[in-house]
């Protein structure tokens, strides 16, 4: 603790920018390297979840990232489900402007109400893929659609907002989120979190993974609007603490953690696994993807907000299919292609050959 | 305390971007937020104080700005008590042209001495408006115009200067504080100060509030010319420990913290709020402000001293009404707009309901 | 040890950047300093070695480093040992484009097999001059050339990877470096390492001097793609410690350290032997030479990898004759030319005149 | 102290740019300050030495300097020492080039030898205007033109290259500092040093003062080229402990600290007052005077060495007299005009009336 002044202390946090992976005396060859991630009953070849954010998830580039062995999550409060036909809409923010007029746009296009039949015809086109079926909404619409997503048997649904604590008080549409996930029957990951407090709540009110940090770290302006930040490091490390807490108090119960935030390059998802989650969820680089709905544009949830707008549209220069962005060959040294192959070499580098054991390697700070 | 040398030690003080808002473990609704600051015999709806400067406080803003729930100051020793018409000066400081000219306008411009008639009708003119009445002078004209503003009757005086301390020793003009608050009717706010014991002084002479900071933040570069600088996050939460240590030696009396400086982007409101202050100053946020006065160009006082400026002025982008910046809705991703709804968010989202427990929340250093 | 998170904590490592030489209370002359280096049985003029990089390394470059009186060498599995004539390639690779077009260039032509026979003729032409004789390997392919490389004679062997181990477990064709060292006639330079621990393996191992560092600083990503980094200062500084237990468990070894990263700038070359190193491998200021067959492009070993590539192709002005980057006359003040010069001005100055008790001088933080 | 890596601990060292100057509780009125800087003999208004740099010091402005009230210092080895007429030297050196062509023809232009009967001219020149006169040499060349020296007749005699000990051990033309001084009737100036142990024993040497810092912080690129670097802050509070120390263990000799680096803002001055310095040297903000025979352009002594040259030509634009530069009034808010006043200001606000006692001021970190 440092004395920010006479009358307050506060603690510092680390970024991943702060933080290295440092070789240690051991190392091993690639192919050796598992990268299996298992949550509840699904078992995925890479630890890489996809962000909710329509810039990236359509319905069928989730689909292709399930085929490609990560997680696709669908915004079920996004373009997909307040237009039978998103196109014209997708046209419109793909346009170059200044970042007044995009916000404008953003705002203006996401007026549209979400339409109750559009997500159960979306999760419907999902579910007849072979993949792992996934979902968002922000905690002050879940109650609402609940029951079309109960018929939709989904495989995980996310519960995705700025901040999503157990114990929200008061405010029109409050979630009892304990409540909620008791009797609903999908495996429910929620976040941002960003403590050991209100990470350990969430996993007691029976969330199945815990989404730490705010997400799109590429595009979100959260500091400057409401000064509120989460060093991510840190918060991974301080979660990690939470679900060992809960899982010897539960006497056996594994909540995951899904690093949501600041992951845009694959150095940063093997540090974020490396300070102990146990998946990324990343969108900037599957912006970059040529089959991206966003072509190379990308904004998230918090772009578009009525009132308080907290997210610029930015655009990442297209540089592969979403295959060789996730699994490779990699065509440029910037970390933003094959982002498995890069987690795959840093374990090896460093002698780890599973998720579980990389989760304890020592870092350094720099 | 670090050792800067062997003949010298320092402490370490931080700025508001060296600290960020944590999430804490509760969310609130934002309807349940209330943003109320009470100050003597006066509360605002928003606890935003804009800043005495003449590009953006003009008697109308200064009107406009109550009516919104804040609070506006004029510069009693402005544009607007040098000049009868303080239009074709306004024309002049609006034009672009380069940092030397600029400021050779400046100091040209600011030659005309101040009207005391002049004084007299601006505070008149507010006063016909029912709206709380603020003027502000340095310390170094205080004393004579005091006569001109015990006539005015205005809800708050303020005294601003670089530093204004309870002890000032020698000088022309000099300014005997203690005294000239015990005689004077209306409550005074002074500063900048930025030291636990420069502030409790000043709370001792009698100040209803201190201005914490040296204001213009965007503009001034006192760094650079005087070396004096005060990382605001340290300053604020020093002299919140006066403030609690004058309330106990007074037996009651609570003096207000404003801060003032550094204060232009939501996020930074919030972090002053959360450091201890009751209420900001703020200044370049209103220059964005259709109605501003300087039409988008933003200067302070320091910017036209006649032997040693100390400020630069500015160009900011009007975004949209004043109404808009204080109160939303926003339609930049900035923290430029809708200053309180950003204040009221972070406060829901850290699940906090009034000022003054907010006060309490902990910080993390990055 | 700092707390990361709950979960964990890390220690601070320092980079050359992060730290300075401070002037001590006596200064030589210039003329009083030798920088002679002896390793093995071979003594060089200065500790600089030339890393084995096809940008800056071909076989006359590296003859002409043993004439300057440091140690040139040959990238065994480059250019030159795929390439008969590997002058069209030189050609390709030296063009400007944009960084996508150079990753896909460096790919193809770095596609073309390593003749065996190329590596004994280029070794052989290398041998004609009367020099110290250098070549390099991957780890990788180390035991498939190594019957090549025993018949050709060499001074030094160099097995450099971006993190190379004594306990390397798995993986196609893995070397175990202590048998092969134990059976291997000529001294094995071998890195990247970063840490005391990993350094005392490899000096166990038999390793004549190691390598700290990934080399390439200039151009390599490893960071953004891996989330490895070695901040070089605590790197050297750790390792120097290795070499220091080794000295005392093996009755008198003295494993050399090679600093091979971040060592663009003469400041950096002397702050590296400030660390504790005994030579520096440099590449970049050697790019700058007329004679460098990257005719100013600089690129490593790093950016053609098939499918990960993780450096940058960069562009350096030629600023005069390897001569005069290496024993100057320099021409310009940046701590590109006359890098031994510079090392010599550095230890004069702050009153050393031996490389072993140079690196004994205290450092400061800054 | 930190441990930069297992074999070597360092100590942090801060600039000026790390810290900052507090206002305290008490204010004073500027007129109340006094600025007088005695040393030996002589009494100035301003502690504002000028920097013995071809660009800035002419015999006509080093002679305008000592009439404003601080003292120029003529480079004894510059253009006005090796020409009879340097004005087509100047002419060649304030032409816009590139840096590779500027320091070619620096070292072109400086290979010119000094003339003996040029250094008593010269000198005579000054000696006839009724200001204090001081020249510069370097340690190399103080022996060969002592004799002109004594014969000259000047106030005080600098002594100043990037490193000078009391104890330079070989080389060619070594100065025995301790017996030159002693022999010496003229007041000795000498410097860069960056130590409490050196700059102690140079007072035991005999030294009048001695300059901390390197100088030419704005042109020199010592730390890129040598690893050295001297955080000024630091530097300049350990070295006045040691004018403490040796003011005791002398009986009372107080031998004056002038901090020669990184001073080029007015706020920079204060800071360097603030930790400990009794004067500063300068150099160039008063290149931006219209006097300044570099016309804009500055280089020092540093960047026309001839094997290694360690500074750039940099060029500022010109603001006022040389007058309004140091005395004012000013016309830019950065720093760099009315040097006097700014001093005065930040003193006076931090309520200090001498800069003996502001030298006890308390300095943050931040």
């Amino acid at each position: 603790m440092y004395e920010l002044g006479r009358s307050k202390r506060a603690s510092h946090a680390y970024s991943f920018d702060d933080v290295a992976i440092a070789p240690a005396r051991r190392t091993r060859g690639e192919d050796e390297v598992d990268l299996t991630w298992k949550i509840d009953a699904v078992s995925f070849d890479v630890p890489i979840v996809a962000a909710p954010m329509d810039s990236v998830m359509s319905p069928s580039t989730a689909i292709e990232m399930g085929r490609l062995g990560g997680l696709g999550v669908l915004n079920l409060e996004g373009l997909w489900t307040r237009y039978e036909d998103p196109q014209p809409a997708y046209e419109l923010l793909t346009q170059d402007c200044d970042q007044v007029t995009a916000t404008k746009r953003l705002q203006e296009i996401y007026a549209e109400p979400v339409k109750p039949e559009l997500i159960r015809d979306r999760l419907a086109e999902l579910r007849q893929a072979d993949v792992p079926v996934a979902g968002s909404l922000s905690p002050a619409r879940t109650q609402e659609f609940a029951p079309i997503l109960e018929k939709a048997g989904m495989d995980f649904f996310v519960i995705r907002g700025t901040t999503v604590s157990a114990e929200h008080v008061g405010g029109d549409n409050a979630l009892n989120l304990k409540e909620f996930i008791y009797n609903f029957d999908t495996p429910v990951l929620v976040g941002g979190v960003a403590t050991y407090r209100a990470a350990l709540h969430l996993m007691r009110a029976g969330a199945a993974g815990v989404l730490v940090g705010f997400g799109g770290g590429t595009t979100h302006t959260t500091s400057a609007v409401l000064g509120i930040e989460v060093p991510m490091a840190s918060a991974v490390a301080d979660v990690a603490e939470a679900r060992r807490d809960y899982l010897e108090e539960s006497g056996g119960r594994y909540a995951h953690i899904i690093a949501d935030g600041a992951t845009g390059r694959s150095g940063a998802i093997a540090k974020a696994i490396a300070c102990g989650a146990d998946a990324v969820m990343v969108g900037s680089p599957l912006a970059r993807a040529t089959e991206a709905p966003g072509r190379g544009w990308h904004w998230g949830s918090d772009s578009y907000h009525p009132r308080l707008p907290r997210g610029q549209r930015s655009f990442f220069e297209q540089v592969g299919t979403l295959e060789e962005v996730v699994l490779g060959p990699s065509r440029v040294p910037d970390g933003t292609m094959n982002l498995a192959g890069a987690l795959r070499k840093s374990m090896a580098l460093t002698g780890y050959t599973d998720i579980k054991s990389f989760q304890r390697i020592d870092l350094i700070l720099h």
